[in-house]
């Protein structure tokens, strides 16, 4: 059996087709990369240990038949333990029905690995999950699991949740493709909220190709299609706050990103948005903390004993925040989501924006700074990690592309251009 | 022990305060006029057979100390069973933990009688529940038994939700004050998603004084005072669609609506809104079958044979439906959503619309038409139904008042103005 590293869930959709590939090849070699990996590394949370039954004539128009996947342990299944990263002290065997993205998964033919590994209900309590780049560094969260698990090669897609940054984090911290959609694409059905006004489902991927089926493969629309070239395409630098100081290796890696893409054709330029836009990253805070205590309500006042500092410490804050602050953001951010939209009409097709404020930190006690996502995700728009510079150590260093939210085609079509091998 | 019926909760915090009420007053008498009319009304699931534990001096900032109230078969409780409406083909003895709602109802004091019918899944499937005003007619839906239960004098309070017109349409046939805060307003956590962009937490009362308290004590917000008058205040006449023709006794209920307003000083006038708000409608049947199919994804993959036609009919349509036509619908509603706040800001401070295309209809087959609620409903805003007219069979025909979003305290002001007894 050969290595299925560096393949994409097409090519392997083109050998099965042909009979060049097994519906459970992938999922073994998945299985083998994990028994040499995983006392390491840490990503699961579940294993499962079923051979997975598999019918290639029943999903036969189904384009992720065989792939394997793992689920952050936080989306619910039927046949699967969720704890939540509770380390049990909320724990279920198994849900009265699968989350809706477990049902479009397997409709879709894909093969449930098991569950990975989350930080404390999705917040900053940091996980057991190391980073497969340097074992004494964090993958990031609070989607560790899933991002250090593709990175570590043991499943080519998981998927995770962000509500601060909580997938563009990790997967620049380990290396890797994380893509959280535009704000409501895929169904936080079965998955339990944080911040319900940001919670957003996304997932990791070595690849954009991967990236761009899975997206298509749960909107059911078409192939998303990579360009000739970037002429034409017009890039803003941008990463808010505005007033961000970067790090050098962050400059370097935006630089590279800039000098890659003007190789293929795009004009790239500074964006400066309205000083309004800074504001964001404290009115993320108040949503955050708002609407974290009232979802939460009920863990806080069972488990409230069990739970770590950090999150105890945002509940109660969202407890004593008065209902007039909550308003006073969700308006706020509406009118900027409004202006965003108008700049994405007139100004630039995609926003070029640091991921993080650097490579992944040493040690495992935080799971790293979100600054750089907390606007980007209230204000809802898909955002891409492209793991595209290292720093001096060799540790990745992640940019993200941010699109106007709904048109998430054109942001995965411009990616993909850049990513594609020229001829 | 006297009656409680036409009284408010803030009139039964000061009686207890004064020690002229116990505890257990209401809830007792809530119970008798339970045992007296359920045969007849089925409007719960299940009732609770335990004589709640209050403690006066634990609860002493509460605001809702010893008030019954009734919650719709859909929100999970730890120590109460749920079963969506689905006559148990899913049904769950408890949850790990109660939804955020029954967390922040129990902190108020208040006590949980039981669960309300609801119709399956909150869809359109009717439910055992009659409507108290004529047994023979439906009490609307899908909130069904709430608003049945605060009508029938069962419980002061019981808690909804609207997706479509589940809460607007069930208050206007039973004649009673329903409530669909702005969107957002009260965590859905615990409550199975059914359209995750529409889905609305609210309550039914039999006085909008209950109204407001219960707003200010699920928001942590100051109490609602009412005006002196309504001189100032800019009350626009407009249902959506635009060009509904309203049946005799919808339009007197508008004209009654209109002569109280005036005569407490506000001004009425026909509001014209841009044709394309008439489109909301598609727009929002769109938006329903789409996130309805994922949300309900799981539910359908395991339980379609079990399921009421109308729903299948519904999920297969939003399975069918094509991601882009999604798209369309959500960029299309925020528009008319930036639209309709200046609209609030410039035009009117009150939009007065028909709640229903009628009274209650006869049988029990159909739970009515969400017509006059679909586009409202999309758009986010808060809507209130004054029970105010009847028409000449006596039976209950509301009007509905439709505010700004986030701006629910002007909203519920003017309404508790409108309805105080003039002095």
């Amino acid at each position: 059996m050969e290595s299925h590293q560096g393949m994409t869930i097409e090519e392997y959709q083109r050998r099965l087709a042909l009979g060049q590939s097994q519906l459970a090849d992938w999922w073994q070699a998945c299985r083998t990369q994990i028994a040499i990996r995983e006392a390491h590394i840490q990503a699961w949370e579940y294993l499962s240990d079923e051979t997975p039954k598999l019918d290639l004539a029943m999903a036969d128009h189904a384009s992720l038949k065989g792939v394997p996947v793992g689920l952050k342990d936080l989306i619910e299944t039927r046949d699967m333990p969720t704890s939540w990263g509770t380390g049990g002290y909320l724990s279920s065997a198994g849900s009265l029905v699968d989350a809706p993205l477990v049902t479009l998964l397997k409709r879709q033919g894909a093969v449930i690995l098991g569950k990975t590994v989350t930080t404390e209900l999705a917040y900053f309590q940091p996980s057991k999950t190391r980073n497969p780049h340097d074992l004494s560094r964090t993958p990031g969260g609070s989607s560790s699991g899933s991002a250090a698990a593709v990175a570590a090669g043991m499943v080519p897609l998981a998927f995770g949740t962000q509500t601060v940054g909580s997938i563009i984090r990790p997967a620049s911290y380990c290396g890797v493709f994380g893509y959280k959609p535009t704000f409501g694409t895929v169904s936080f059905a079965g998955i339990k909220p944080f911040a319900p006004s940001m919670d957003t489902l996304g997932w990791f991927a070595n690849n954009v190709d991967d990236i761009c089926t899975t997206f298509s493969a749960l909107t059911r629309s078409a192939r998303i299609e990579s360009r000739h070239d970037l002429l034409g395409v017009r890039v803003g630098i941008c990463s808010l706050p505005t007033d961000a100081k970067l790090t050098a290796e962050v400059q370097q890696a935006v630089s590279q990103a800039q000098a890659l893409m003007e190789r293929r054709g795009a004009s790239v330029a500074p964006l400066r948005l309205d000083a309004a836009f800074d504001a964001l990253i404290e009115h993320q805070q108040a949503v955050l903390a708002y609407e974290a205590a009232q979802s939460l309500a009920g863990e806080y006042r069972q488990h409230a004993y069990e739970m770590g500092a950090k999150l105890v410490e945002l509940l109660e804050q969202g407890m004593g925040l008065p209902y007039h602050r909550y308003v006073t953001a969700k308006r706020e951010t509406e009118r900027l989501r409004w202006l965003l939209s108008e700049v994405f009409v007139k100004e630039v097709d995609v926003i070029l924006a640091a991921s993080a404020p650097g490579a992944a930190p040493e040690g495992l006690e935080s799971t790293g700074d979100p600054l750089f996502c907390r606007a980007w995700t209230l204000l809802g728009v898909p955002c891409l990690n492209l793991p595209l510079s290292h720093n001096e150590r060799g540790l990745p260093v992640g940019v993200q592309f941010i699109g106007d939210r709904f048109r998430d085609d054109s942001l995965l079509s411009i990616a993909r251009t850049l990513m594609a091998p020229r001829y």
